[in-house]
Formats: C-alpha cells, sequence, structure tokens
C-alpha cells in the first residue's frame, strides 16, 4: 500500500487558500513528508496527520516555499514529546539553519535528529517496505528529486489451502517468499498450491521544481505515479524557463517520455485562481493526469 | 486613531485552531507588526491587511512561536514586488539567520531591510504618530516589551468659527498647533475661540513573553491598553513560574498596578480548549480586561 497526501500545492506565495508545498507518502508502516512549507504543521492538524509515523522528513531544495515550515514543525514534534528518531534528506546549509535556530532558542529537541545531506544521485534509504533514491533535477539552485519503490510485496497466502497441505504457521513467512514446504512424509507441497502472486511493487517520483528536462525521464522511467510540477499554463513557457519552472504540456511530456502510470500536477502560480485549464492541457498530452488538490489522498 | 488586530493569540504550539503570537497596530498612516508566528502571512491574507502599510516589525525574543513566520513574510513582500523599505527591530541574533536563509536561497530582497539589534531600554523609534519604546521583561531567553505612545494630537477646527474670523486655510496647520491667529488690522484671534482640544495621546505597551514581574507596571504606567499574556489559569502559577510565564490573575495585578486603562490577555496554552475561564479568573481582578481573540480589531 503506498498513498500520497497532498498538504500543499502552491508555489512561492500562498494564495486563493492554496499552502505551499508539502506531501505526506503512507505505507502501512511509516510515513514520508516530502518539502515543507510554512504552515505545514497547521495542514497536519486540519487534515489529522498522525506526525508520530513521520520517520523521514525529505526536502527537495532551499527556496522558502520548501521548507519554511519545517523548523516549527520539528520544534512542535519536541513540544509533543516525540522521542522517537527522526532522519532529515536535504541540501547540506539547512543543517546550519536549524541547529542556529535551535541555539538562538536555547532549545533542545527531545528525540534524536540524523540530518543526512544530499549529495549524490542513488540510493538514500532502504526501509522496510520500501527504497528511496534521490535524482539531481535542473532548478536555479542545487535541487533533488526523489523516487520511492517499494519492495518486493510478500506472496498471499490462501489460509483454508495451506490448513488442507497442514502447514504450520510458523512456516508462513517463508511461503510467503515464495519457498516450498516439505511435510513430514517428505513430500513437496509446490508453493504456488497454497499461495497467490503478489502485489506488483508500486512506486512514486517526486520530481520537485524543475526547467523543462527530457533527461529526467531516464530517472522515473515506468514509475506508478509521477509528480512534477506544472508552474505555468502553456503560453508562458518562455518565463517558464526563465524561472526554471515546467509549464503543462511540458510536464505530459514528461510522463508520456518515462511511460509513467499516472501524472500528478502541482506548484501552481500564484497569478492563477482557477485550476481547470491545468488539467485540461496536461491531458492534451497526457491522458491519466490528476491536478494535486490539498486534502486529497491519492493511492498509488 | 490607535487600533490594534489580533492575528494570533496562542502560545508555543498551533492549537484549536489557533495561531501563534503576532499583532498589528495600525495608525492613521503606518502599521506595526508586532510579532510573526508561523503562518502570519496568511492570516494577513485571511483578514485582509495591507503589507504594504507596515513599516516596522518588532520581534520581542527568539521563540519560535514569535518569530518563525518573519521569513516567509519577507520573500512574499519581495515577490509582490515591494520597493518601500522595511525597518525590523529584534535581538540581534535574527539577523543572522535572515541573512543566511537568503544566503542558502541565493536570494535577495526587493527593498531596503534595516535591522537595529534590540540592545537598551529606551526610545527605538520617532515616527509621525506615535513613539515606541522597548524595555526588557523576564523570560528564559533575551525577550523584549514594546511601548507605542501617540504624539500629540493637534487641536480641532471649528471650521465654521475660523470662516467667521476670516482666517486663511494657510494658517489652519498653525491654529492645530494651539497658535493665535493675528488678522489684518491688528487684533488678536484666541486660538481657543476656533478650536477645541485635542483628543488624549492614545499608548498601547505589549508585554511579550513574561515572568510575572511587578517592576514591569513601572514601565508601563497609565497605559492606555495593555497587553500582558496569560499562558495559564491561576492554578498553574507554579508551571507559569516554571516556565518563565504568567496567569490570569498576575496579568490582572500588573495592569492594577499600572493603572492601565484596559487590559488585553493571549499567549494561551495548547492544553486550554475553552477560554471564558481566562476572563473570568482576569476580571476578578482587573474588570477592565478582554480576550485577545483572532480577527478582532480592538480600538485604543
Amino acid at each position: 500500500m503506498l498513498a500520497l497526501t497532498i498538504l500543499g500545492n502552491n508555489s512561492a506565495i500562498p494564495a486563493f487558500g492554496r499552502n505551499p508545498t508539502a506531501q505526506l507518502l503512507q505505507t502501512l508502516d511509516e510515513s514520508y513528508l516530502i518539502d515543507c512549507g510554512e504552515g505545514t504543521q497547521l495542514q497536519m492538524s486540519k487534515y489529522k496527520i498522525r506526525r508520530s509515523k513521520i520517520s523521514r522528513i525529505l526536502i527537495s531544495h532551499l527556496h522558502g516555499d520548501h521548507y519554511f515550515g519545517l523548523i516549527g514543525l520539528l520544534t512542535s514534534m519536541s513540544l509533543l514529546n516525540r522521542t522517537q528518531e527522526l532522519h532529515i534528506h536535504a541540501p547540506a546549509p539547512l543543517e546550519e539553519i536549524i541547529r542556529l535556530q535551535l541555539t538562538v532558542a536555547d532549545a533542545h529537541l527531545n528525540f534524536p535528529l540524523h540530518f543526512h545531506p544530499l549529495a549524490e544521485a542513488g540510493l538514500i534509504a532502504d526501509d522496510k517496505k520500501l527504497r528511496i533514491h534521490c535524482f539531481p533535477v535542473k532548478h536555479r539552485i542545487e535541487c533533488w528529486g526523489f523516487l520511492f519503490r517499494e519492495k518486493k510485496n510478500p506472496r498471499k497466502i490462501d489460509p483454508e489451502r495451506a490448513r488442507i497441505y497442514e502447514i504450520p504457521a510458523a512456516f508462513y513467512d517463508q511461503l510467503q517468499q515464495g519457498k516450498d514446504y516439505v511435510n513430514k512424509k517428505g513430500t513437496i507441497v509446490p508453493n504456488e498450491e497454497v499461495t497467490t502472486p503478489a502485489s506488483e511493487p508500486r512506486s512514486y517520483a517526486y520530481c520537485a521544481d524543475t526547467l523543462f528536462d527530457e533527461g529526467l525521464a531516464e530517472h522515473v522511467r515506468g514509475v506508478s505515479l509521477l509528480y512534477h510540477e506544472t508552474t505555468y499554463l502553456k503560453d508562458l513557457h518562455e518565463r517558464a524557463a526563465a524561472r526554471y519552472h515546467s509549464t503543462t504540456v511540458q510536464a505530459g511530456a514528461i510522463a508520456q517520455k518515462a511511460q509513467a502510470g499516472k501524472l500528478l500536477i502541482g506548484h501552481f502560480s500564484s497569478k492563477y485562481e482557477e485550476l481547470d485549464e491545468f488539467l485540461n492541457e496536461t491531458r492534451t498530452v497526457f491522458e491519466q493526469t490528476e491536478l494535486a488538490l490539498e486534502g486529497v489522498c491519492y493511492r498509488i
């Protein structure tokens, strides 16, 4: 199970009730916060997000609309008596900013905070349910995308058939891994007799803020759900390029080239009150597109 | 005219829809932002506050619930093309935090930002309509209160009587200052003949986060409106003292000792959902008390 909840979908300045970027990716075990614009902790309260489940926070880059809410979230977690460790993956200078703000407040966090500076493309976390890779994207300052891939899921045991073959529960873990069972008489029970195939591992890619860059498709090929920014509608492609952002049809082109399952678009410029045209334009290029809407949970 | 709008009234962690501390004091000419907790720029949008009118921002201390919204507000002001200068009065380390956050974003503000570190009690600004003094308060870290005093208001001209005495409009400024008029024949028209006394200058004191400290009354004696924190109800006076905060009846005692006109209480702990008891308890000591409620504008 992978699910993505949008906590903020706007660029730069909050506008029309839309908040700066923040997303929560959830597995059954853990939650991952991706970017943390100002007010993210308020959005978490609004949408009843359990902060204690968050094990890692990933920050794509150090423009304020992607991290100004982080220090407030960290200090609130501490005031709410969090004790379990938290990992932050972010561009290196963020560590100094956090330390400085804690120092001047004469504050320390109640929980261990592990800071992992993003330095090169590759694996950054290997957790129970998924692996996380980072990859560089083209923005005005150092900026990173993130790819989350579920690990191979366990096969599903048919309990009725497992009982018929008298397979002990202690062997269920191995059944889920695909092992055959050998009973007391030495007879082999083929795994396929008592299990059904696992669901296909799912994946999610977050491309952060980026210039239109076809090379991105290589990093996210075949991803189940691709998030790509669409700061502007297609007529403003020159402004988009000048500001290291993308348009609707450019996001659609990346999704198509990467053969993504679905595309989610967001990071809308504050100049737009209505978002319908973002969807219309992007769908002319890539039909399986949705708007990233605040408070909505997208099953992946 | 002095008016105070509350943008946030909660302590530490946002709770029950209450935001961290921020207040806006307005004269006819200028606005002053006092503290700037996370989400203040969103509150300004919600309550339709004109940011362009803000000439000074005063930060009492560097606990996050009093300043984490500042960097977002500054960058938004710049993105919204502010050009007029802005003054910040705050504890010295805030300047480094702001500069660092701008540097890592490769950002610069479109407007001149003048940083004035708070260093000693006394006058910190002498503006058209008012003077601002700061004074130290007792908190866990360096913390400052602010006193805003209107300058002497101009006398009010009775236009009908001024016409009768054939006083030229060019002399009205001097009439407002209390000068007598001498007409062409050399006859003196006493000022009191054509003007009425100015309204009494008003004043506002913001006592920030503070331990109960009777010495505070000296700094704010006779103030029209006194804001004093009440983080806790009276039964938690030991917790209040341990955390350098105050209770309801302690705030009332300061208002009484200072002979304030009115008392406004806020900075409520996140442990309280209902606020009625704050008002009831404080009024047992000082009758002219109101709750600082978000979005409400208090005429001073």
